[in-house]
């Protein structure tokens, strides 16, 4: 997988929902109804990211989700991460 | 519940294995063999903190795993973080 460039980052981004790019990672925060509808939603993209073998950053508290996205083995953004962002959007607007 | 004091807190958490008191919570840090299992502990831990209405804050990425305990609604640490930490430590001993 090959590490994208700034250029390349702020174009995929466009084809994302609010997903920002800061301090090498790609992130997009979350408030849901409730614990069990956030953790349920984790849930989902817990089987996503194990099938990608590509694992979030992500801190949960009660209602809220903050997601972060890299790849670790080129030290930065790579198509990987774009992906496992599209699968979070359909997940989230499935629920 | 009643907000506990630093006296409190510190005779509390010499019933804990590794638990520090910093910066307003209490937290540990684990470390598992891999994603499915930290995610599966994850999911005892969210069941037993749905159940006592009592939710962690929490981060994690791929086996890593930080759970940070606090009582919102006193501004503190109360009763409800050291039974919750317990719970934790079962779940994690049991896995």
């Amino acid at each position: 997988m090959e590490k994208l460039n700034l250029t390349q980052i702020e174009t995929l981004l466009k084809n994302l929902d609010g997903w920002i790019y800061e301090n090498g990672s790609i992130s997009k925060s979350y408030v849901f109804k409730d614990f069990k509808e956030t953790f349920s939603v984790m849930t989902r993209i817990a089987f996503e990211a194990e099938q990608q073998n590509h694992h979030p950053l992500w801190e949960n508290v009660y209602n809220q989700l903050t997601i972060k996205l890299n790849t670790h083995d080129v030290g930065g953004i790579t198509q990987n991460d774009f992906d496992l962002a599209k699968r979070i959007e359909n997940i989230v607007n499935k629920k």
